[in-house]
Formats: structure tokens, sequence, C-alpha cells
């Protein structure tokens, strides 16, 4: 990928001179790998408005930095190593204490708005490859564990047995701590899986995803433990049929708006507005929540190759939940949906 | 744990007049759980000079923080919701972008020096308590699998397996991605475990701990696969008497450099001092690194009641390393072990 890490470095340094600063201090480690491919714990680059740049970690990553043809420097305080006056530094990727130190001896730092976020919401076809096998491991884990989802099997049982399998697969790691929330659990969109065991009756919401070279997957599957009863049939096919409006509504050029209003609709319509109180989804890649965010108050319009998640739910407090939720790349010519397990209701 | 939630509240609030503030801000996650129970991934909270506080979460986390004993208010803007004029803030808890968007609605915002982290240094025993547990979970899991170390398996299998025992015997989650690091890997002091098989011959390194109740356990065992070479065992010998220089050193009222320094001589005497790169250990709670960082230019003393890690290693590039690490309590009487996993070469 040092290709296309160059390229990136170049796109950014482009956008140096409208921004009145010749170079930039990225100190964000999740766009010091997307700028360098390096991962680490402890990691800055500068960027200068003439494509070169240099890398800064510590002894610990510093053998990986010297295999990345880029230039780069041994020091435990990278930000310290790099900065130079008069550069732009990132104000959503450094704390005031660093910048308060880094100001005392370098004159002139500018915070800058997010440009490597910028950069990173339209996906290279090379990142949505490492997106697409992601949720291609998420998917094939689901298919493999739903024996498991079974009465007796605690929440937290089901989501180890669901991590290990994608890891099994190839995930490098789980994107996120997955969530399991079985009956009235449920209606906790955030729910940590617990020992409650799984019964007869339940809705299990299943929410987890791969990471894969960085890259992660998202994805979540109601299913049902028996028959469903009337209010948990209804309130499925509810949240698939606006899960489906969301998926149809994502489009180059569609608002953040609009998206999240086609599904949000569907369930305001049937009287549930108030049990789907958060937005309706998030671009995914080296971040699990990244730009661009699909809400009620989100501004913006979608580009085309925007890897995004579609999930709207539906929660009625102290009884249960249902959240499905697809991760899909915007096209032209329609959404490239990535996470192809069956929206039908799984009864188990 | 609610009343000790409110001791620490107090005593924050008890730290703020001789700052020249009435309340402090509190945005970094980890400080937020220190002083509310509360663990989530959007929160903050405002402590007043008076000792009372409120608690700021989205809809995700509000019905978790209403348990909590404490006045809540629900709002995606956590930190917007709570700032005052000439509140102080965390500057090592606040991005500049946040730091600047608050500034234009609240005057007179001022940046702080870390205070609940100076208070998280010394734990209460509720808190050993807890490390003690996590601590114990990762010495039964290591022992538990230790028969799946050996040749054939590779380095991620070895981690995964470790990291499922400890999640079976209780563990909430991992506190880090584990380390195994194998033969030449071993020269590598953050190696990420990969697919290279185990061999007879290897030194192979095991960095790792169990995550209870948000508290991290971190320890490392390097194990031998087969009789060692002569220079495996003189490396090995070597960094376990430099170890245990270092845990004898850990004392209320010793300073970070002199801990350091009585583990980092052993090894200089050998001719090692280059193999031995990084800091001596580290401050383990709430966070798996945290203050007070032992290294050759840390400043500090010591105090009573502060867990925290000894973790001295030889890496000799391209051939292998060791590297030996408990966690300890510093106690009057001399330090309170928590990781009683032998020290003994294990030879498997």
């Amino acid at each position: 990928m040092t290709a296309a890490h160059a390229r990136r470095r170049a796109a950014l340094a482009a956008l140096l001179p409208e921004r009145g600063v010749s170079a930039v201090l990225v100190t964000s480690l999740v766009n010091v790998r997307y700028l360098t491919g390096l991962a680490s714990s402890n990691a800055a680059v500068l960027v200068r408005e003439d494509g070169t740049a240099t890398l800064a970690t510590d002894s610990r990553y510093i053998e990986m930095a010297r295999d990345l043809g880029i230039d780069v420097v041994e020091a435990p305080d990278t930000a310290g190593a790099l900065a130079v006056p008069g550069a732009g530094i990132e104000a959503a990727g450094m704390t005031v204490a660093t910048f308060r130190r880094l100001g005392e001896s370098t004159e002139g730092l500018v915070p800058l708005e997010p440009l490597a976020e910028l950069l990173r919401t339209v996906k290279d076809e090379e990142e949505i490859d490492l997106l697409r096998t992601a949720c291609a491991i998420s998917d094939q884990a689901f298919t493999d564990i739903s024996g498991s989802i079974r009465p007796g099997v605690t929440e937290r049982e089901v989501a180890r047995i669901l991590e290990n399998r994608m890891v099994e697969l190839g995930a490098d790691k789980i994107a996120f701590e997955s969530i399991v929330a079985a009956g009235e659990n449920g209606a906790i969109p955030h729910h940590t899986p617990t020992g409650r065991e799984l019964r007869k009756g339940d809705l299990v919401t299943l929410d987890f995803g791969a990471d894969y070279r960085g890259y992660h997957a998202d994805m979540t599957r109601t299913v049902s433990l028996g028959e469903p009863a009337a209010w948990q049939r209804e309130i499925y096919d509810l949240v698939a049929a606006a899960q489906k409006a969301g998926r149809d509504a994502l489009a180059p050029g569609a608002t953040a708006k609009e998206v999240d209003s086609a599904a949000r609709a569907v369930i305001a319509e049937a009287g549930h507005a108030e049990h789907f109180r958060h937005g309706l989804g998030h671009g995914v890649g080296l971040e699990i929540h990244e730009e661009p965010f699909l809400g009620p108050s989100r501004n913006g319009r979608l580009e085309d190759r925007v890897p995004i998640t579609v999930e709207p739910g539906v929660y009625l407090p102290g009884q249960g939940g249902v959240r499905i939720e697809d991760t899909l790349v915007t096209r032209a010519g329609g959404p490239e949906l990535l996470t192809k397990t069956t929206k039908e209701l799984l009864v188990l």
C-alpha cells in the first residue's frame, strides 16, 4: 500500500496552501496510519506542502516504520520532534495540553479543521476491498455460529463465540465490543453483554464486526428464539422496512438528513418515533464511527465510494427491541451491500 | 461503589480552590468513570467546589447513568451541556477543537493540569481488590493454557487461546492486545502476534492481562521451548535479576528514577544497556498505562498503595529477547505482588 499512502499524503499536501500553512503536523494515530501505513500507539507525521513527509515514532515501532518508504525519526515525544514554526495542527486530534506544550518552543502553530478525515470519507478501491473482506468475515462468522444462539447460553458467551469465530476466519481483531442483547436488554441500544441467559420468546440483537487490516465491518441482526409474538413480528417488520427505505435513499448527492429521514419517516408513521432516538448510520473505515454521520441534524451530501452503515431500531423500554444494520458503499448505480446475511427474521 | 465515587468527587472538589476555579468540567472518559462509575463512550461530569456534581451522557447510556445516585442530564453534546463560565477544563483530556468550540459560547474556561489523574495514582482498597482479581484471572489463565504453548502453534493462536481463557475465567475483556513473540520476534518489545509458528529452541514472550470491572492486569512471562541455549539462559537470568532488583526498590518514598535505575544498573553492568531502551514500568488501574511512570528521566516519588508494573527486558535484534513483568502495589512493609506466576524459566 506504499503507493496508496504516498498518494494520500500528496492529496493532503494539496489542501495546505489554501489553509495558509506550508506543513501540517498529523497527530491523530488513525490519520498517521492512513497516511503512512504505520499502526501504532505513538506516532506523528509532518506532511509538507511539497508532498514530502517525516514520520516520528518511538523505539517500539521504529523497525516497522523503516519499512514504509518514508523519512523516519525515532523519538518518544513524536509531536515535539516534528513541530515546526507556523505548521498546522489537527485541532480535533491534539489535546489542549499538547498544544500548549508545543507552543512553548514552537511559534505560530495553527489549529486546523479536519483535513485527513475529509480525505478519508471517500475510500479508494484498495480500502473498499479490505472492508469487503472484513464484512465477508463477519457474515460468515454469524452464519457459522447461529446454532449457538439458543436458550440457556448467556449473552456474554454468544459474544465470545462470535468474536472467536471472526478471528478464526482471519479477522485481525474485533472491530468493537460486540453487543448481544436478549429480551428486555434489546431495548438498550448500546447494551453490554451480561450473564443473562437467552430464553425462548426472546428477540436477540447482535451488533458486531471484524477488523481486517484496520478496516471495520459493522452489522446488526436481530433473531427470534422461537416463534415471535405479534408485537415482536410487528416491530421487526417495521425496522426492516425502515432499513430498506434508508438503504434505497443512499446515493451520491443525497444529503445526510434525507437518508436519515427516509428511514425515520417509516418508523414515525407507525407511531414509534420516540422509540428510535439515535442517528441512522455512520461512515466506517479505519474508525468504526467516522464521517459522514446520518441523522436529523446532520449536514452535508454523500459522495461516491463512501462506506456507511444504515441501522434503524425500535426500542420498547423494559420490553425489548430490534435493530437491523448493514455496511454499504455509496455507488452511482446504487449502493453496494457489503454485509450480505439475510434480513428475513431468523427464527432459531 | 457509589460511596467511593462520591468520596472521589469530594477529593477532586477539594483541589479546586487553589486552582482558582469553582468547578471543573471532566471530559476524559476514564476520569468520568472513576468519578461516577459510568463506563461509556460519551459522557462528561461537572464537579463543583461544594462537592455537588452533574453527569451528562447520551441516550445510549442514560438508563445506566440514572442508577448512579448523581444528578444526570441527557445530551448528545455532553461537554457543551455542562460548560459554565470560568470552569476548569482538563487540558490533557480535551481536544483543541472542543476547547475552541466551547469557548465560543462559554467565557473564561481555564485549562488545568491533570487533577483526577493525580487522585487516581493512589488506589483505595476497593480498587486494589479489583486489580487483585484481574491479576488472579491472568495468572490462572496462563497456567491453564501453558500446555498450548508448543511447537507448531502460531503466535496468534496462542494469543487467542490465552485471551479466551481469561474471559472464561471472568475477565470482562482483555486489558490490551496481547503480545506473543517467538524467537527473533522477541527482540521487538511491542511485537504484534503473527502467523509465525512456535519452534523448538524459541524463547517465547507473552505479555497479557485481564480487565476486570475496568481495572487492568499487566504481566509478562518468557518461556523456553526445549532446553535453552547458553545465551538464552544468560539473558533470562539477567532480566530476572534486574526485575528482582526493581521490585525490591519499590517503596513509598522511592523516586521513579531510583527504582528504574536499580533494575537498569543490573542490565548495564552485564554490558546490555543498549538492549533495554524502554522505561522500567508504569502505573496501572483504570488505564493500562497511567501515572506514575518508572524511567531514567521520570520525576516524582512513589506513594503508598500505588499499583505499578516492573518489566525490564533484554532485546537482541534479529536473535530474540526476554521480558519479565509483574503488577505490584507499593506498601509500607514492602510491595504486594499481584501477579503470582513463577518467574523461574519455564521449559515447555
